[in-house]
């Protein structure tokens, strides 16, 4: 007898039917005598409508009025799925956030998670029912209903399955896992049958649309094993775990590519201190996330000047632009240059640690299909580059043809 | 400076254009110092539509379910009722029935409220806010979401008023207030200024849809006045209160017709002790709700017997046969016969206590219109009559002419 957390998303949801399958799902793991606790997103189209009235009164709503508002979503879904339970035979009993003892800071519209009180969870999974948990939603110490922002259903997952110390936590979704790069645009792709935190990290950062980056974090910081799989078949999925030995065997886990990255270079740049800071402070202030930076050693003698490259989202590109403006007189550099038609190319794994030359045959690799590359940026796992967003594809092709086949 | 609870029915927020027009409302009375307090439906269809899918899963589904899934109705308008208020300029802050501190008993999907701590409401007001508090549903001592039944938002906002000793309490509804007779049938009906808590008590009991009983019992209970009146515009309604001197004047306040009643009649029933209690036991037990029961005086010598007839819902008919079947060997009566095809039309005043002759003149109008009257049942302030149903509509507007014009 396990203790099981399973969590799905609004698509695996989405009408009565599909509820229908969510339940079987849940009764097969019942049958045989695991304890299941079901988590589960609003049913897809419900939170885009509910926000489509919301901005239909007004263009920017109160958050602490639009948790209100998003945690009914959810909300409704437990309440069907229970219903769907029990018309085949299964106890089963639904909670909101609130009532699952989950209590968040008051951070509305994207709460962070402060702590669980499972008790009430416990207990009814003791008497035998299938505890079915809103996801995505919490409240504060003062009784405010607050919801976790994007990627939320699965950290109300992670950390169930943290706080109670489930055995075994499955998020299922569209997907059959985790695969070694996007099978639309390499058919070779494989599926992982296990991943690292920290790769899955690197990959959701970079892309790979799976999970959001901080229910992985979690997942990392509290040790909780889960596994992606689909709601679509009984395939295995991908493990996500604590970095093991043999995962090192394996140099790169994937290879993914980033479409959504503008490039900015500020040319002629004063090679002083605080510069640098002094930009991506006022980047930081405008809430642009930039993602790689790049300064080039400095040229010219007299007062020195260099170049400073960086990436930050396509939809954010026109707000920078107006930021780097501003800051024109204030630091003096004498050009600015975007680029939006690059693509960031990335390898990721843990094993790249331990094998030298990575670097050097990703490069080559590039250089013999005739790829030029415009950035580079590595960590410890990962090496990126930007390239020519129209030779993306086929650079993905051939970087995942090298190392994995 | 007022303190005044409004409450909004399912068609009065059915969109956001129409939760505009509440909000404006809303804004009216807030320009004028008042204190206010809005209570609110599920928009229109959205409670047919959640149980629709639940129904879809399972044709009785669990009643604890049902309250945490339409419960979520008034959440969602709650939150868009407060976005509005925002979006010209009004400070509000919206509360599920919970948070509003109303506390239920555990009987879900009707539940009755215990008690109401409406502090943090009182805080919110005075903070400078509206405060709009989701209908029909409170919460239990344990926790647990629990629903109030039919007319369970008119319940709340009653219930608030009471607790927050609220100067005025407004039910607005699609109506002007409450007529003397249904408009549509009798074209002369007049709306009334003012009516007592009883006469709108026999008026709800008698097919006019303004208000479920429960809200205008407990409004009478805790000696709350509110006003019946429409959303749709400015004019005055009807204002229910405590039976004053001067309604006496006025002998017959309304006509109603209730269309949706059978009558059954057990024919040979023995004319002894417990008889009539046993058969109304058992329709009890099966809730079947009665209302007219007429026996007649017995007839025959040796072992007397008598004929028993009574009214219940139409709907009921079928299920009400069955628990007369059931009995027919130990109570022994000869017969049942039943009728659909009647009407119950009813004259109500608390004035008729004082002025008599009013059962005879209705009798003499009836009979003067060619009107056979089946069963007739009194009370103090209220005179009904059943009759054929194909003349209820002829009936009514002639008793109406004579009693009011």
């Amino acid at each position: 007898m396990a203790l099981i957390v399973q969590k799905f998303g609004g698509s695996s949801v989405g009408n009565p039917d599909r509820i229908k399958n969510v339940a079987a799902r849940v009764a097969k793991y019942r049958a045989q005598g695991d304890q299941v606790v079901v988590v589960v997103s609003a049913m897809s189209g419900v939170t885009d409508n509910l926000i489509r009235m919301a901005k239909e009164l007004m263009p920017l709503p109160s958050e602490r009025e639009m948790d209100m508002l998003l945690a009914t979503g959810e909300q409704t879904t437990i309440a069907l799925t229970a219903i769907a339970l029990h018309a085949i035979g299964i106890a089963a009993v639904s909670m909101t956030g609130a009532q699952a003892g989950i209590v968040t800071n008051g951070v509305h519209t994207k709460a962070k998670i402060q702590n669980i009180t499972p008790k009430q969870v416990h207990e009814l999974l003791d008497a035998g029912n299938v505890v079915i948990v809103a996801g995505f939603q919490g409240q504060t110490q003062e009784g405010q209903i607050t919801t976790l922002g994007r990627g939320g259903s699965d950290l109300t997952a992670i950390a169930l399955a943290a706080a109670l110390s489930a055995d075994l936590c499955q998020v299922y979704t569209d997907v059959d896992g985790v695969y070694t790069a996007d099978p639309r645009i390499v058919p070779t792709a494989k599926k992982l049958p296990e991943i690292s935190y920290d790769e899955m990290l690197e990959l959701a950062s970079l892309g790979a649309k799976v999970m959001q980056s901080r229910s992985v974090e979690f997942a990392k910081k509290f040790g909780v094993v889960f596994e992606v799989r689909s709601s679509l078949n009984d395939n295995p999925g991908t493990i996500v775990k604590e970095e093991t030995a043999s995962m090192e065997d394996v140099v790169i886990r994937g290879v993914s590519l980033d479409k959504n990255q503008a490039k900015v270079t500020l040319i002629g740049v004063p090679d002083k201190p605080g510069v640098a800071a002094r930009i991506f402070k006022a980047l930081g202030e405008a809430a642009i996330s930039v993602d790689m930076i790049v300064q080039n050693v400095s040229h010219g003698s007299g007062s020195p000047s260099t170049d400073l490259s960086f990436t930050v989202d396509k939809p954010d590109l026109l707000k920078t632009n107006k930021v780097i403006d501003s800051l024109r007189i204030e630091i003096g550099f004498q050009a600015v240059a975007s680029d939006e038609k690059i693509g960031k190319l990335s390898i990721v794994g843990v094993g790249m640690r331990s094998h030298s030359g990575v670097a050097a045959k990703m490069f080559e690799t590039l250089a013999q299909n005739g790829i030029n590359i415009d950035m580079i940026s590595t960590s410890e796992i990962k090496i990126s580059v930007v390239i020519d967003l129209a030779k993306g594809e086929q650079a993905m092709r051939a970087i995942h043809q090298a190392f994995i086949g």
